[in-house]
This record gives C-alpha cells, structure tokens and sequence, in this order.
C-alpha cells in the first residue's frame, strides 16, 4: 500500500499538470495489478482529468468556470455571504464542488490506464499562488 | 474489508456532515494504511467534501446549486418532463450528477487524510427529509 | 485484482447503460466483499450513476447539460477558442468536467451495492458515434 504526499506550488487560477509524478510513483512501486487513488486535501482546488494536447482546452476550462461562478463581489452574486476570505474565496468552494477531490485510476500492466489525451490535473481556483497538498495512495 | 451501511436522516435541502462517523469507523477498524471509499445509494441526495469552519459556506453552496438548477416549475425550467414526482425532483438529480456518488479518501497513520479544514458531508437535494443509505467501505 | 476493459458504441449524446456489463463481471469474479472502480478513459465522454426507472430523467439529465453548456458556435458561447474539432468537442470536455471520469462502488455479499433506482451510465457528450472504453477493475 505505497503512499506518497506530492506539494504543488501554485501561481493563480488554472491546471497544474501532474501525470509524470503519478507516472513515476507507480512505476517505482513496482506494483503491475492496482488502482492509484488521488487525493486533494484542501477545499478551493480540485481535481481535473483533461485533455493534455491543445493548451487552449484548459483556457476554455477555466473560462467557463469563471463565468459560471464569478466572484463574488460581481454584480450578480450579491447573495454570497461567505465573503470575509475575499471575492475568489467562496467561487474557489463552489468550483471545488462541481469538479472532484477524489479520482481513482486503474493501473494496468504496470502503468496508469489513462487514455492517449487524458492529463491528471491540480486545478486552482484561488487568484493568489499556494501550496497544495495531494496524497497519492496505491493499492495493489 | 470491513464496510458498515450508515443510515442519515435528512431534514430538507442542505449538508449534514458525518466526518465523526467516518473517522469511528477508521479507527474502530485498526487499520494504519488503507482506503475509505464512502458511496450513497441514491440519486436524489450526493457527497461532498467542503469547508467545516464557517457554516456560511454551506449555505451559499445550497444556494448556488439552487439558482443553478431551480424547481421544474419555475417559469425558466418548463423544459423539464421528469415533473411527476414534484418540482424538485428532477432537479434534484442534476445536483446529484454535478457533485458525487462516491468519493475515496486515503487513510494515512490510521486517520483519514482530510485537509484541516475538509468536513464530509450528505447533500440532501429534496424539500422532504428522507433516510439516506451511505456505504462505508475500508480496504487495507 | 480482476480488471476488464469494456468497449462501448455510442450513437450520439445521451446516456448508455452498463449496469448489466458491470454486475456480470461482479458475478463471475465470485468476489464477496470488494470494491469496483469503473474509469472511462476519455475526456469527451463521462461517468454517471442516474435513476433507472423514468427514461425521461435520462432526457433531462442531457438537456440541462446541453443548456449549461451550448455548442461553441452558439453566440452565447464566442469566448471559446478550442473550437477547431468541431462545436461539440469544448462543450463534451467542459461536461466531462462536471460530471466523473471515475466510480468507486462497493461489492457487499457478492453484489455491486447500488440502491434499487441507481443505474450505471456512460455519458456520450460528442455529436457523432464512438467507441469508449472503460475500465473495470475489482479489489477484493
């Protein structure tokens, strides 16, 4: 049951690829058969599978949850009350909601069985930068 | 394997956590490495992991699910057809599909590896209270 | 540690249901108590556990995606720049987005533990047919 705790740094609102360091935590395991679960610990970031070729997806991603959660001293968000933490703090809670915390992904013959364009994602909803904590848990 | 059915009874819409029950049933368990899968048998309630600090945010996640998807008897909703069981049924199930059926959470030192402030809460989507079924399932 | 790769027709967006698929594979690994995970290994098509009695939940459920997010052509939609796979490709990601790339379902006494109206359903974002593939893998 390898288990590792991996720290992103951030820089604002968007995807921070992670694949090579689950990549590598699975291959180092040496576990052929298993399952790697994801794991964010925190509330205002999430999880994203998405497409890893054409840049402009994730621009796309982005935008459009900015758009249906906009912050929330936006005109049209005046009934927010969970405001003390700043504009982008309750939206981030929100977008955390509607993406995932959690994300199980089969390892077969050895290797993550994701398909030819998915990439594994941290996606950050808070404007300013941080450090994010993700356990990666293997079971065999 | 051990798994327990935990049974919550629900008041109308919002959140009601069961971290406490989750982490009893870890701890009960023995177990130092392992995964807690928790899964709801149902498709008019959902999980979600969130903020446990300020309860304000609760309340404005019930309410951004309920701006986004309104009763299907609001004027801006008459396209909905699932409408026998009450108006706020079938939005009901599209809250369910935007949050989660199943979360994993890894279990790390024979506690779950919850942020600090990540509280695991059942998203009840009906005006009725109800008995939800939850599943508790901890591999090691 | 059973897995089984899973191809699926699709004929356009809606929900295709796998529930059968699933269970036999359940059955015929004549495990007791275990846990099935179901990852679709795509990121134009999605995961969704959905009421199984009412077909027109099923229509609904594909409504209110394809409102919450129009084709990029539409003119609410200019914003988008990944548009070059066709109108429907940004869209099929974003409700992939929203919506799971993976399932964790609990097997107690040898069956998937799914509440009696909970079906298991690929969700087919992309205007034309494809072949999907999903992976089911099985710990006991």
């Amino acid at each position: 049951m390898p288990q590792q705790m991996l720290t992103m740094t951030t820089r604002g609102q968007g995807l921070y690829e992670f694949t090579d360091k689950a990549d590598a935590f699975v291959e180092q395991s040496g576990i052929e058969t298993g399952l790697l679960t994801v794991f964010v610990r925190h509330t205002s970031c999430s999880l994203i599978i998405q497409e890893n070729a054409d840049p402009d997806v994730q621009t796309d991603l982005k935008n459009f949850f900015s758009r249906l959660v906009p912050p929330s001293n936006d005109p049209s968000m005046r009934w927010m009350i969970h405001t003390t933490e700043g504009p982008d703090d309750m939206p981030a809670h929100v977008k955390s909601a509607l993406t995932q915390v959690s994300l199980g992904i089969p390892v077969v013959g050895g290797r993550l069985a994701l398909g030819t364009w998915q990439g594994l994602y941290l996606f950050e909803h808070r404007e300013r930068g941080h450090q994010r904590q993700i356990v990666l848990h293997l079971s065999s």
